[in-house]
């Protein structure tokens, strides 16, 4: 029901700005600071149709351009030397982008940073009508857990993300069960937890009853820890792992390490229920690839199985229907809207038929971008673990 | 002893970098990424002089330099649009910088980004002789925990990091010190863990029984999360409070929210040793000057006092000298070679005299930067909650 009337606001939104883009091209005149910037900073500022106004100091620039996901919009210098620029109507949520300073692709001094498109660079939260359910609010929260540990699969230092839920630490009897969550190509394991909002996701539905507490580890899709990172690398942002796919979608090192050494040192740390009707894995495009080829290889490891944006089941993948059927509890598939999710649509119905929990969720007016994933676990969580 | 050898270690290679620099201009040309880059840039690079060699492609620029910590270097392009230029020796350790292309000002998108100097912008790591000491190593870790929480007395959502030592999760039953770390002006509850290195730290001097494990609570020295962040903010860098002491060096806010709000919600959500005797405050440059007032106001609450290049506490600024002996079992004082640290000196000696156990240390080579603060974080935990 919920799910309706915000898909029904979604369209007359939608529908409002549609009119308005048509009427004129001059843009309206409720500019806003965006949610996602830096504190303090005033652009880039954001409006009622979702254009982005961006501006720079670059005094003696010949060219400045705003990038918003690879597509360029002019700007135009003052007396001052200020750049100012607008681009058309976005879709809500966020997006990657970036400015073009006389031929230079750099990140916006005044945007948020994040690591996405394999570097870190600016983002840019577009207000949504739903943004309500990854807001921060003064409900009990989760903690991210940054964590450094020694992969023998990878022989490397693996670097990962833990989401521990509000009452993970009151009782040190209480178990959870876990949610292996993956990035996309050219992301890394900060992306869920920072542009995600993974945590604000699950606290938010926890606090309202309708998720059942669980771990989230974010894993590196790829292999190995950046190679000239540290000495001196330090935690946070700088300290991720590289790879992240690079190189081509050979998922079998990354399987390797995830069922050898990541689920082994998560069961050991954490207090896990560690079986399979309490592990999930899921993943957004690249890692929804992932999720497909290693949860078909491993049916007896994860229960819940997520693909966001990235691929689905077919039932002639399935080696033994039988097996799959009694131990696959949920094959959920989630697309953006402006994405095609026909085939994915197609094979839930099938997987539905052959008589496997299976649901399809399409995010109304979004790509292939962070607010459909952000919607998507929003539907997904609720449905796992149930007993 | 230790410390005696890296000092003379430190003294040779600075002279004979020195040697280098007057012989000639020409940089040595043993240039490498440097440690700091993300993954796979080649760019910036160092030398063993510690020049920075920044590198970016504009075709179209007309004037681009490369800006550490505000001293600006000439960049020049080649036939292909690309912009190279050095710097001159830099002390070992982390700096930020920034480039400067036709009068923007932005970070340079091969390097890692922190906040610092008030914003999020590059930091770039010129490997220094003790790098071993903040590097990441195959030995247990600790966890950074990253953490959302009401404050009442700020009426606000706080922000703060926690440290929490490697085997914290072992024994549900066992209890620990605590440390509360403070940032500096313009800086966030984000530096400590990032380039601060404080988990590698900690973690490498609790692996060879430097220090005893403890915990270290990395908060926001400001009083208000960003107005403008969330909703849509999520976790990670993006999500920093604001403030950071702007507006002046009042510290009776951040006072009442330490002792109100931060300190009683650590002590209920982790196993703290909650009293005087197992809890310490320490601080860099404004965090130091915090450290002096509060814990002069406070020696009831901490038992450890740390100031690294921030300030230092003379005799006569204790209301009662009894007391304060009875109760303070440590004031360190710190400072880089490179800052004047003369009347840090003579209040420890001035401490000493009075009976009290005070330590001066000062970071060989160094200015105001997290090299200095690495090295007196490095110097003050092993000295934390003897018994």
């Amino acid at each position: 029901m919920t799910m309706k009337i915000t898909t029904l606001l979604l369209l007359v939104f939608t529908a409002g700005a549609f009119v308005t883009r048509g009427q004129t091209n001059q843009p309206v005149d409720d500019w806003k600071p965006a949610p996602s910037n830096q504190p303090g900073q005033q652009y880039p500022q954001v409006n009622s149709e979702g254009r982005v106004r961006a501006r720079i100091r670059a005094p003696q620039a010949l060219d400045v351009q705003l990038d918003i996901s690879g597509k360029k919009f002019p700007m135009t210098k003052d007396a001052d030397g200020m750049w100012t620029g607008d681009s058309t109507p976005q879709d809500q949520g966020n997006h990657y982008y970036g400015l073009v300073i006389d031929g230079a692709q750099v990140s916006d001094p005044n945007g948020s940073f994040i690591f996405g498109s394999g570097a870190w660079r600016s983002d840019i939260d577009i207000p949504a009508i739903d943004q309500d359910f990854y807001a921060l609010k003064n409900v009990p929260h989760g903690q991210l857990r940054e964590l450094f540990y020694f992969g023998k699969t990878s022989n490397t230092n693996r670097h990962c993300f833990v989401y521990t839920p509000p009452d993970y630490d009151k009782d040190p009897n209480k178990r959870f069960p876990v949610l292996y969550l993956q990035h996309g190509y050219n992301e890394n394991e900060t992306g869920w937890g920072h542009q995600g909002c993974a945590g604000f996701i699950l606290d938010n539905l926890i606090a309202e009853g309708k998720a059942r507490p669980f771990i989230v580890v974010m894993e590196n899709g790829g292999i190995a820890l950046g190679g000239n990172r540290p000495p001196g690398g330090g935690r946070g942002p700088g300290a991720q792992s590289r790879g992240s796919g690079r190189g081509g979608f050979d998922f079998s090192a990354f399987e390797h390490a995830l069922i050898e050494d990541v689920i082994p040192y998560i069961d050991a740390n954490f207090r896990t229920i560690a079986d399979q009707p309490h592990r999930a894995l899921a993943g957004l495009s690249m890692g929804g690839m992932q999720t497909h080829t290693i949860s078909l290889a491993h049916i007896d490891t994860f229960s819940h199985i997520g693909m966001f944006s990235g691929g689905s089941i077919a039932t002639n993948e399935i080696a033994d229907m039988a097996a799959f059927k009694q131990k696959v509890k949920l094959v959920f598939v989630s697309y953006g809207s402006r994405e095609n999710g026909a085939t994915g649509k197609t094979n839930v119905l099938a997987l539905k038929e052959a008589g496997i929990n299976s649901v399809y969720y399409e995010s109304p007016n979004t790509a292939h971008e962070w607010q459909t994933w952000r919607r998507s676990l929003h539907e997904f969580a609720p449905l796992l673990f149930k007993e």
